[in-house]
């Protein structure tokens, strides 16, 4: 399993998958491989070469442990396996060791990789998000008749829908995942820069080694390396870790309504949801309080990654090298926020009849008095920005 | 003034007026002047209802000690600012004060006038990104040739020139008001909802109304109320904390480059800036402090604010009453850095000679051997968006 | 007044007025008299200049909006107000006009005033929590026998007393307090070490001035002056943070029992609190949603401090200069939350037989069923700690 | 290895070990063994079903990646831990599995299980700040006399000696760690309340098995249980990130240091630390970049930590179960800091004669101009609090 037990309410399998040791490891090599391609192909490196790094290149023959532990004297993964990928490559090949990472510099594998992995992601959560406004749809559909409490700093309001309430929480996941995919895609950017960013040691196909290593990875190629600017990567986890907080908003409004007073809605359960160790008759907001969990780490890991964004000169010290760990916790705060949220809305039980007794208990006016309710449920619904 | 002394380096003067008291208020005013039009127009209320209201609706008549301290007490500055409206207005016409603020609740004026501050701030800050943009593009090109040292963790690394590392900063930074105007516009919404969010006080006329007092206030008029739904603000404030992040990173880079050892740019100082209390031949990187330091405040504001988006179903108890502070805060970091920043970049001093000469000392390979420095940076250029 | 209509519903009058323009140039005045009397004490200075000095810092003969201005420019407020006070100083004395601020440097008085300002706050503090706590002990005792619905995860779990939950919270409190308490011993110092930290302009009479000037401000004399290290400051921030939290968690709760569908308890209102701009009737829990506000501004406030703790040398480039603001929205986080929280002690509203009703609709066990909740009870109000 | 890759820069191999998955099912298991026992001392469970769950409780023989999986679903490491020890007891002895966490609640194990972790990693910790304390007294004593530059704002300011400097940085590690070692020795307490923190299904034997229990784990028995107040861990927290900070502060000043252009100390290296993938001749601040970056994770953690104590009635929803993953993020970024800051302050090279030459290219008064500088160098270093 790719999760620990520290972190087991904090991550879901499918992104512990993406971020496990071997997939990580596996997709820098196949950044060194795909590096000796395009040089080979450009005429930086022999074709030999690059066949020999491909086949050495291998997730499966590292010692894991002796690269984790490596990588923390070096300050950087990129060290450790760059030597261990030239070691394998030596046995067959001593030319093609002398060529591995070839031009490039840690950043350069470091942040490729990194944008790969994100790009991974996107896909999970992409899936998953699409199923949550799918459902959230239906159930604004179903509801759109049923009255229940508005309710302002938890105090009775004017009557509003079940509808309209889950209109608002679709719209705002919407308008949230559409920043969080043109995020994504911004970021999309291949790193590539050597040394100091300038690609010098490539003299005059830099540009062209460039171009050939991004469409080797599928990636772009950037007007210019980014080592030490980190604003699209902090444009995308901060559009994460907004979506996560509707989702966590979501969350809360469930949690609430599954009070036993209140009794308005409920998340499903079943297959090992929603108990309790020791009162098992008890039915819990478990992945409400898992998603609202997730929305309460994202913001200081957040301030985290801008905090480490003012990076000196060419390459910084400490802000950039923070970056991995603070990256993951917010890509998976944003995953199980969703994949608990998505199960809630799939599932959800909603007792119409109660909200509209607790409606009548506060003896306000008429249930017709909703207003333009409906207008405004129908236009967030329509609006599939 | 309007900066207090606590936090005078944290505000600068432009902004400062538009978060004054008398502005605000007078925002807050001309947003209840707008309903009653608004109303009057559909005919919800008496046409001269709204021009008594107007008349009455002017900040200096109106006591501020008052208001600020009931606005501590009502847990919302709304309910005093209404209540001292009708007051005024009903010594002129008894009826029009009963129809002040007729339909809506607290946070729609408070939210709205929230978005109106912003919008005048964009101004501000837009003016200034747009000068710092010119001088930077003036600087990458008279420095297209000034070859100095690459510094990677601090330390020397392969040469880059400094018209590069100029056009690093414009790029990021062009990128990052990218994002914010494009977060402004979306964030440019009236907040009209009344108490549930429904417009039930208006009957069938809510949705008229809406979109007349948009009308009025030169706002987009939402698909429906947002009070709980705070990811446009927070996606706005999070482009503002990024982009001070990059013009915080320019002035960590200048800073550096200030030390007396280094010694390769200066910013300008003059007029008060640059001195210290106890040695007064000293030059003190001021500027660049002040743009560090508010890079510094921003992360942990934003952090509060996408905290406080988990709000509880059709109004939150905490979290939106704790944003205004927030709000300033983070634009007043992102305008003290950037007015800080483009004093710097319109007056900064280069020693191309010393950047040249602490190059030289590293002994390292030649100056020419720059790789793609000059293609990246004339890209950098280029892509003006 | 001294809080801004865009703070309001973040400071307190009297946090606010320690806060003020006037106060706090004042209290740096105060330094500069005090410093001048040490050193005219120690022999440094004639006792004339040090008599000239203590005439003229006087605020109310200062332009506080060109101070502020002046101050945003210099980077520090100290500089304007030394050259100013000099100014006023030269026209009586010319020569006491060229020994102001002698041997010190501008962190010596911004620090050395901050705290003075801390500790005048800490005083307003524990007034509010002293009386905090004896309303809370008096409702815990009240309460020892109301039974009532232990809840977690907001759903029903066995019975508790309310007389044990309001303990819990005046523990914690009292914890809390403790805490801060002993942090604002532990960071009661001058700050007094001239340009690099050495009093080197003193000579070999620094230290005894260095003490000659704490005894006149009644601080204690440090080891050595304290510019780069934040430590004592930031724990004592940490610890208002987390005072401020535990207030937060027993407003969540309050405001959790008001729920209209709960309904066992309410905060007193009045006196403009607790109302509605758009529904007259409703009684919102406006003081606990102002301390729930407060809490969720101190955490990413601290983290901000924290981030700024990594100060560059002997004097930090961002990180030092961006405290004032910060610090003060910390205090005032606390400040606002304390005052609320005593309202709501002090008035709180006990509907013991809807407790017994809430507790009894869940059809569980027998509510003599409290195990040790009478036990933990008394426990938690014996240690006064 | 129990450290993840892509946590590899932010986790040492001594914690990783205390935060492993079979470290911390093993302490869960001996926290039910410990329960068991206490409960058949005092008579409420037969003493040989104490012995069967003693028996049972091996984490070797638990599958973990079911264990992991089953937690997620569960919300909580608690529920499938007793359900799998449950099954494995019953195997041996049905009653004895009956009684298995006996009147005890998810949350008392988890916490219970979290301090023991933290007490184990301040064993860790206490190891090398003392040893990190005796480097920095010898560093402090040897240079005593070397003078070098003060520095503020990254400008030359006037001289010190780099004994005063890391007598500085000691004082603050100190005082650091005297807060910590009493945050850690408040926070040692047993966790133990049952279902709502009365220990009701214990009856009157509740207190008994509550001081059994602490005895067995070596732990103090609280006052009450402390579910929904955690003020202890978020103080002890806000401790080891201050001390993260303060190490921070010390790794940046050597950093800076270590720049070509000053050249006046360096971090050892050696045994693949300080190395570059591009330039093999380079010499990098590793162990020094890795303590920045620790120290810049450590103020966003807290602030999650810090946003989390707002919990709801008797065991919050979500505040509560975001703690592991970030109490850990925080004592990982205080042992990396650590362990990074003693083998530079073991190794530390001065260049004396560079601090000297880079003082006097200021063309500065005299080096003896020292001022008090070694009288505070002196009290620092006594003042072994």
């Amino acid at each position: 399993m790719s999760t620990r037990l520290i972190d087991c309410l904090a991550a879901t399998k499918a992104l512990s998958e993406i971020f496990s040791d071997r997939h990580i490891l596996q997709t820098m090599l196949n950044f060194e491989t795909a590096l000796a391609r395009a040089e080979a192909h450009v005429g930086v490196i022999p074709v030999a070469a690059a066949s020999a790094i491909a086949q050495a290149a291998a997730a499966q023959d590292f010692d894991m442990d002796e690269l984790v532990e490596a990588s923390l004297r070096a300050g950087t993964p990129a060290i450790p396996t760059v030597q261990m990928l030239r070691a394998a490559v030596h046995i067959q090949n001593a030319e093609a060791a002398s060529v591995v990472h070839w031009g490039a510099t840690s950043q350069d594998i470091v942040d490729t990789v990194l944008i790969e992995l994100l790009l991974e992601c996107r896909q999970v959560l992409e899936k998953d998000h699409r199923r949550l406004a799918l459902a959230l749809e239906r159930i604004s559909e179903e509801h759109a008749n049923t009255v229940m409490l508005g309710r302002t700093l938890l105090q009775p309001a004017q009557p509003i829908t079940f509808g309209l309430k889950a209109a608002g929480w679709l719209a705002a996941l919407r308008r949230g995942w559409t920043r969080v995919g043109s995020r994504f895609t911004e970021s999309a950017y291949l790193q590539f820069g050597g040394a100091s960013g300038t690609l010098a040691a490539l003299g005059d196909r830099g540009i062209r080694v460039s171009e050939a290593l991004a469409a080797e990875l599928n990636l772009k190629c950037p007007d210019a390396p980014w080592h030490a600017h980190r604003d699209r990567l902090a444009a995308l986890l901060a559009a994460l870790s907004i979506y996560t907080g509707s989702l966590g908003k979501m969350a809360l409004d469930i949690a609430l309504l599954m009070q036993h007073e209140v009794g308005e809605a409920a998340e499903p359960g079943g297959n090992g949801r929603g108990g309790s160790s020791s009162m098992p008759h008890k039915r819990n907001p478990t992945a409400c309080m898992l998603a609202i969990a997730a929305a309460k780490r994202a913001p200081g890991l957040l301030s985290n990654f801008l905090a480490g964004i003012l990076q000196e000169h060419e390459r910084g010290v400490g802000g950039w090298q923070s970056e991995w760990t603070t990256v993951q916790g917010i890509v998976q705060a944003a995953g199980v926020a969703l994949e608990s949220m998505l199960e809630v809305a799939e599932g959800l039980t909603v007792d119409a009849a109660r909200m509209r007794s607790n409606f009548e208990a506060t003896s306000q006016e008429s249930p017709d008095f909703l207003g333009s309710a409906e207008i405004f449920r129908r236009r967030l619904l329509e609006k599939k920005d």
